[in-house]
């Protein structure tokens, strides 16, 4: 099980969980889609700040 | 073991690895930090395409 959570973290450093066990991650312009291991998908307003693959970590900032 | 492999994607859909068992990953400007699970640093001029965490890819591309 390699799937990471995404999390948005805010300019105060507050991390919002945006989607558990993430497979799969695609930016597109200013957004990132986000697919779920059960094809759930979702979009955000972000771009990526941090990949923290040992941890299972996505950190994500808005764009 | 949730390590990546990361890959730079050319045009004509061709991969190259451009780092096994990556442990971070930062987007810096233009380019992307990718750094080992022993500490090993790699900079490379490109941008994420698309991760695919469950088959442990990181597809990178040009920026």
């Amino acid at each position: 099980m390699c799937q990471s959570h995404a999390y948005l973290v805010e300019a105060n450093g507050e991390e919002t969980l945006v989607m558990e066990d993430v497979s799969v991650l695609k930016p597109k312009g200013d957004t990132i889609v986000l697919i779920g291991m059960f094809g759930e998908q979702k979009e955000i307003k972000a771009r990526i700040k941090e990949l923290q693959l040992t941890e299972h970590r996505i950190l994500l900032e808005k764009s």
